[in-house]
């Protein structure tokens, strides 16, 4: 123990010892039930008369520091004493009443709900993630041991605000090869597409502001321009996508900020934009002079037909913001998406990345660059799409097989990830969720996907990318007997959910 | 090539021809330069008469998709003409009168200035990182072999949005070594501690808020808060830290929403706050019920003197919010921090990441916890602590080595990264700076630190950690030239940045 006395500071001897103690029970130097010297001989090693030492340790049991036990002397007591200090003492804070007013950050009810979709043993068709089986493991091995052993110093480093270099180029070769022809700098890495709205959001929205989307959309999106503040106006659509003849009427009437849209395998609908829509869209929003915020995480996970150029790609007016990601293609777990956009978009995107978190992870954007640049992307996306179609048609067969129990309905989406059924209209949703989550089956519900929630609670969204595929046919089994057994009017049943979220997307 | 033809669509068979190769171009599935077959070999593939096909060519070129050549045939010019189309037929978007009134985004002086740091030959002691050659090399290359062999899966598995539980326990274990007794559900983890901050803003301020802070302070911090639209409001420092004298007038006068503490090596004035100032601190915020942001990247990095409990350890009232960082400790590209906080603000912030970027990447999680959990951490602490009082001390002398002629100061710092130096008031920093450019020697300026910047140019923030042990007298020497040609009245020079940001930090 290293108590230095200053023998002529003004200061008395016995407060000079029980604040140095104080100090290093605070900082964690002395710990929690750790016992003292007995008073006579901490006297003898400060060169201390006894009495000094006894005064030092009796203020600091009187502040809750120490505690003196029969036959083993005195202890350092801190944790308990502090809580009863707390408790006995001080007004804790309130922070309830601390925060902002910003009602635009929602409350979990969903997160709370899906929580159970973890429950050992259930069957979930609720999330948005990939299958994690899929992901290709032993490439991405090899790589990381290359990379260590060619380029170990460079994978801690710091990274540029935009992103390494390297990925934004492989980024953009990827983005040509799809006819979407971009310079590098034109493209922007960020931690997931969701940061990419985030941005968005919060350079182009102010309170009050009118955002105008598909209806329905991904929740996600709703909840980060509700956040900023705006107010959301969804558009219908029919199969070829969001209804022009409705557009043109809702531009003129809300002055939106932007147009945000997912034109391919659209989340949750599963609708793909037609050419001719996506160039009269293009049209529209030309004419206005509103930019268009493309969401494109699907778009490489086509089943059938032919591929559609994006948004961006048929854009002469360098009006569209085109955000994308590796979350469904390869993992949500690697936080790595990116931008297209003009340079005075990037421009801002890079001082807001600069001012909230700095640049993405380093070493997960060489090792996806490395992924890209060494040719493996193709063939792990033709393994893939294969993948998921063969659990689609699976989904879509089992769904069939219990359609006369339960009237539900859907259409085939072309690729992406989701199933978006409709149930009939006297099944109550949260009944559903609730039966679903006693039989071991979760699935999205659809109402999260409306800008205005209220009373359109008759679809669910099925993610049957995520479900094993040999657990496809027991978990719609499981979902007709939820639907089943809530059709005939069981009530809700509601649970305490455990901690930690699972991220919703 | 693959044309379907509808025969009895209404819709001419040239027409049909003319947009089925059209999306083919944009989609990427024709490519730049590539061939079409000729209009005769065209026509009978497609089992049309040729006058169709050449019809259909005529019109792709006046759309400016396609290109005759003399001797090479129909090519495909889409990436020229469609550079073409948009100079000629199409206004590009006006995005600069687009984006929201936000000015508290900061246009970006320093990042050019900064960015000439990165020069071939240039040494830096501008930035915010630690020395590069310190990493733990080896030792996480190890990790990450066991964990492939091990628990592959998980590594790019998605986590929970609060982190990835082991880490927070570990986190947790670590700071009730310092005293800091938390459980680790009061820990979150993020990407970096500047997410922490800009959740802080995002949660507490409101357009006109105030924000007290040290003055000079972190600019990063300046940065978000006054992008949320709030008033930062500095207090004076004296050798124990933030003025108490100051602190309770300026509360009263300015009610602030929170107060905002760099307690420990603070950066960039390297004045850590004594402990009857942390004391004296907390009691005067909590007698005004204002909540206190303590951040704390530095506090490991303690090269003499005893350790301080932090605000957090001291806090009675659970009323403080505290930051803290692998960044400084380890690397800023690893992009890992943490918040620990009152369970009601753990709550908002999981909804802000869960909106703004869903969690932090997976793998990299489980490597700090690994080598946290590995027992790995002290010893490299006190292995790279030596390392920086080293340096610290080669600093020093060599500053000293030139105060005669140019005549700076700056208080030795117990820990952290930084010298704080003074220079002469008649010193342009402009002109030191680009004096300092062409000399190969960067530096921070310190207006950047001051809510207040008109006036202060006094300043230079000098970061001995990251520069190599055996360039810091060459730098300093270099500095002392820079300064001594500036102080003879040298116009100032500037010029252009290269692409690519580095993270000011």
């Amino acid at each position: 123990m290293d108590l230095r006395l200053k023998r002529h500071s003004g200061v008395p001897v016995y407060l000079q010892i029980s604040s140095a103690l104080r100090e290093q029970i605070l900082s964690g130097m002395l710990r929690e039930g750790q016992s003292l010297p007995p008073e006579r001989e901490m006297a003898h090693r400060l060169g201390v008369n006894r009495s000094t030492v006894v005064k030092a340790y009796q203020e600091l049991k009187a502040q809750g520091f120490l505690h003196a036990r029969v036959g083993r002397g005195t202890e350092v007591k801190i944790w308990e004493s502090r809580e009863k200090e707390a408790s006995v003492r001080e007004e804790p804070l309130d922070w309830r009443s601390l925060f902002n007013a910003s009602s635009g950050i929602p409350e979990s009810f969903f997160s709370e709900m899906l929580s159970r979709a973890n429950r050992e043993g259930t069957i979930s068709f609720a999330s948005g993630f990939p299958d994690p089986d899929y992901f290709p493991r032993e490439i991405m091995e090899d790589i990381q041991k290359n990379l260590h052993r060619e380029n170990a110093r460079k994978l801690y480093l710091p990274s540029p605000v935009e992103g390494y270099a390297p990925l934004r180029e492989s980024i953009a070769a990827l983005l040509g090869h799809r006819g979407m022809h971009v310079p590098s700098r034109n493209v922007m890495i960020l931690s997931g597409s969701q940061q990419g709205l985030d941005y968005v959001a919060r350079s182009f929205l102010s309170p009050g502001d009118v955002v105008l989307t598909e209806e329905p959309t991904f929740f996600g999106a709703l909840e980060i321009f509700r956040a900023a503040g705006a107010r959301v106006v969804g558009i219908p659509m029919d199969e070829e996508g969001i209804r022009r003849d409705l557009l043109e009427g809702a531009i003129r009437r809300h002055n939106p900020r932007f147009l945000y849209l997912l034109p391919t395998f659209q989340n949750p609908s599963g609708i793909t934009m037609s050419l001719e829509r996506r160039r009269e869209v293009l049209e529209i929003a030309g004419t206005s002079g509103i930019p268009l915020v493309e969401d494109d995480p699907y778009g490489e996970l086509r089943y059938e037909g032919n591929r559609l150029p994006s948004l961006k790609a048929l854009d002469l007016r360098d009006s569209v913001i085109y955000l994308s990601s590796f979350s469904k293609v390869l993992s949500l777990g690697l936080r790595v998406g990116w931008v297209v956009a003009p340079s005075l978009v990037i421009e801002r995107f890079s001082r807001l990345k600069q001012i909230t978190d700095l640049h993405v992870n380093t070493a997960v954007q060489m090792l996806l660059d490395a992924f890209l640049r060494q040719g493996h992307y193709e063939e792990y996306l033709s393994r893939i799409c294969r993948g998921y179609r063969e659990k689609r048609d699976l989904l879509e067969k089992s769904l069939r097989r219990h359609a006369r129990e339960i009237p539900w309905s859907w259409k085939t989406p072309e690729g992406g990830f989701y199933v978006w059924c409709r149930l009939p209209e006297e099944l109550s949703l949260r009944s559903f969720l609730s039966r679903g989550a006693l039989q071991g089956v979760a699935f999205f519900p659809g109402g999260a996907f409306y800008p205005d929630e209220a009373g359109r609670e008759k679809y669910i969204r099925l993610n049957f990318a995520h479900t094993a595929l040999d657990r496809i046919e027991e978990g719609v089994a499981r979902l007709a007997r939820a639907a089943g057994e809530s059709l005939k009017g069981h009530a809700p049943f509601l649970e305490e959910h455990p901690g930690g979220q699972e991220p919703l997307v």
